[in-house]
């Protein structure tokens, strides 16, 4: 028996090939500045990870090396099709989110949850682009920036990892710890345009946007539809 | 000769052990998004390069293989100190600055262009907490978030660099682009407390966060004076 009171908050960062890096590193630049924090990266092969904007991150885990972790964090990006269609990497998925205390997501990576069967009735956050996709695996789609349910706690695209993280430092290490990371980071935002959201983007910044993510086949219908016919057979 | 008009946009990470992650990896995402753009990660020594948040990044470049760039970014964090007194990693700045159609730096990354001798008489910005530290290289500190001056574009703190980076990819790219980037990130910022700037932060958080970075030795006040006496040598 181990004192989990002595022992630091373990966080899994659940990587794939062609993975969007700020999706995980927002959050881990924030989760490792809260005290008695343990990050660690892991994939499926471990080792190096080639992410999609051409980042490489060394000393990778393989995930079937990690007995547990406390937080289980998955981020999405242009591998999430591929990731979807990869049972070996959404049955560790699941065999780790048994044991912890936060099942988490950034971007589409609630869409990996959804597929690995963790988002069964639950509300669920997602990039604005595909968020609608989560019904497919029996979510909810909710469009807060972060979205908590029982243990579920999820994010928006991309940029939304980093009010998430801080949002999960509040309910670990409280708010004082929280606002001490914000300011340290310097977390005063100012966006130099108001196109973040469809709903205040230009039309045609919103036209362009869609066609690329569609052309980039981040989501494909045929992984999701592939995935959410496995997940109604285990079901 | 060739037409620089076909050429990518060429931008260089300089990096060093110790660097805050989310200082590059931020604009890196964003720069990344960008039509037509070439982002390398280069450091003295090149190959593993480990960050204070413990995330390691693979396939590095050594600065000194790098011919010329676009654009120069020098990010901060821990490591500042230590980047201040390495006056090979200066130099690899003088040089490659030179040729730079931009010299840009996010959160201390100002400090190290300062130490270098590319501030002079310049406005800047900084990471709050050392905002101060740019006169010592003659440098006027500019409490903006994103700080422009001739070819020179400064963020503040950590998070600051996607503020910084979007507002780099409208004058590269035009706004319509820097807009489409902002919204595939999702860059709709709701930070779940109003603590990122000293001045919104509440007084116990402002006064830990000055004491974990003054002992943190972020910024040295040894390291910083040397390196001015060293830049007031060169003048």
């Amino acid at each position: 028996m181990t004192d989990t009171h002595s022992e630091p908050i373990t966080v899994v960062f659940a990587l794939f090939p062609g993975v969007t890096q700020l999706d995980f590193t927002g959050p881990h630049q924030i989760l490792g500045m809260a005290p008695d924090t343990r990050l660690i990266l892991a994939s499926i092969e471990g080792g190096e990870l080639a992410t999609d904007s051409g980042l490489r991150f060394g000393g990778v885990l393989r995930l079937e090396e990690i007995e547990r972790c406390d937080v289980l964090c998955v981020p999405g990006g242009y591998g999430t099709s591929a990731a979807m269609e990869d049972e070996a990497f959404l049955l560790q998925l699941r065999r780790l989110a048994e044991g912890a205390r936060y099942v988490t997501s950034v971007c589409t990576g609630s869409l990996l949850l959804g597929a690995a069967g963790l988002l069964n009735g639950r509300r669920a956050a997602c990039h604005w682009a595909w968020r609608e996709v989560l019904s497919e695996f029996g979510a909810t789609p909710d469009p807060a920036r972060v979205c908590r349910d029982g243990n579920v706690l999820t994010g928006g695209g991309v940029t939304a990892g980093i009010d998430f993280a801080l949002t999960l430092v509040a309910e670990i290490a409280g708010e004082t710890t929280a606002q001490s990371i914000q300011l340290m980071a310097e977390y005063a935002p100012s966006p130099p345009f108001d196109a973040g959201r469809p709903e205040t983007a230009p039309p045609e910044v919103l036209a362009f946007v869609r066609e690329r993510g569609e052309r980039a086949g981040i989501v494909r219908r045929a992984a999701v539809a592939s995935a959410a016919a496995r997940l109604r057979e285990i079901a």
